[in-house]
């Protein structure tokens, strides 16, 4: 190739990997919204979130047809080639990331109004943050292919679950302390699932990241605290 | 092309479409697997179920790999390009079936001996009757490239939804008659809620036979019977 190739492939790349980065800064937002709708039984913001997911659903489109596109066209090798597999892969996480966020928006309008939630948002507010706060250093480990990074991101994973467990447990006891806790706390139950369902996109982005820059797998095993009953995963 | 490289082209498409329809015949019999150790309680069947699920992970990837590797390789275009993007959304899809049922059949050792559940069989046996039916249709549909069947999927999305609202609020009324039902009630819960998403899955995969035969999307609101608050996704 030469170097006018060489510089129009190299924007290309480029330009695939901002708009990952664009996608991941509207899922950020995605997610910020949803806690706060339902720590603040927002609804107007809730709508919001709800209507704003389409836009990420279909920047992951456009960014799974740039990238075919750069394959046919350029038919990139090794870390060129990761790079734009890696940007796909990223996407297809970050667009589930945001119908998680959508979801715990629709479920804090459900709940609205119909129960107060003093006593769990501490719980949630936590978990919220443990989940965004990963989003957001995984977002920064691919800006920068920080492997060393991405792979903290990754070993952290077990704290969220921890955190989800505590929360479920706390949850269930309130359901039995006043069974009529129980729809929304059943709602509330949801909600902590997919924040720490967050945590496991997250946790695939990191593997991703060292994906891209090694050209490894990282192993198998997550580092998952599964050993309790209430960590049955999804 | 000459004839000898549009024929090898052609063997590797088939190839890789080959490959979806094994995993797709191994994602029903983690599903027949899951359910059946849940309603039966067969901690067994159940663990079987989690050995047998990083294969299809792994086969995700190389079906991954391999539509990548035909993409930069022979360019192709149109009809075959949607081919090759078909069948990695369709493993991806499949993928995360694979992993839903593995959940349940996580539940299903989790909440072993704890419970009977002879009222609400019924209504799992139902509910996974009909998520499994959406799959094998849908894989049916996939290979024969029959959209008008893709359609019929993709059009019946709401049946299952409404199975899992009644299953929902049948369960809450257990939770609420006795508290010591939460626990278990709990899990069953997100076995239900898995069950739902398999069948959206299912959508998802009559989505991107659409796509495949006729290059076009179908419209960007499901057919979801969404009225109710427990409906709200994820």
């Amino acid at each position: 190739m030469n170097e006018h190739i060489v510089s129009a492939f190299e924007n290309e790349l480029r330009g695939l990997s901002q708009r990952v980065a664009e996608m991941g800064g509207l899922v950020e937002k995605q997610i910020v919204g949803a806690i706060d709708s339902l720590i603040r039984a927002d609804v107007p913001l809730a709508e919001e979130v709800r209507r704003a997911d389409p836009a990420i659903d279909a920047m992951q489109r456009e960014i799974e047809e740039t990238g075919i596109l750069i394959i046919a066209r350029r038919q990139p090798m090794a870390v060129d080639l990761r790079e734009v597999v890696g940007a796909l892969r990223i996407a297809a996480d970050l667009e589930r990331v945001g119908d998680l966020a959508k979801s715990v928006a629709k479920r804090a309008i459900a709940i609205n109004g119909q129960v107060s939630l003093p006593k769990v948002t501490g719980g949630f507010d936590a978990m919220a943050r443990l989940a965004l706060e990963r989003v957001k250093r995984v977002l920064d480990a691919y800006a920068h292919r920080d492997v060393a990074a991405a792979l903290e991101v990754w070993k952290a994973d077990g704290d969220i679950d921890a955190l989800y467990n505590s929360l479920f447990r706390e949850l269930l006891t309130y359901m039995l302390e006043d069974p009529r806790n129980i729809g929304s706390c059943t709602h509330l139950l949801f909600c902590a699932k997919n924040l720490e369902r967050i945590g496991d996109h997250a946790t695939n982005i990191a593997e991703t990241i060292h994906y891209i820059v090694t050209g490894t797998a990282l192993a198998e095993e997550r580092p998952k605290l599964d050993t309790t009953i209430f960590g049955a995963g999804n």
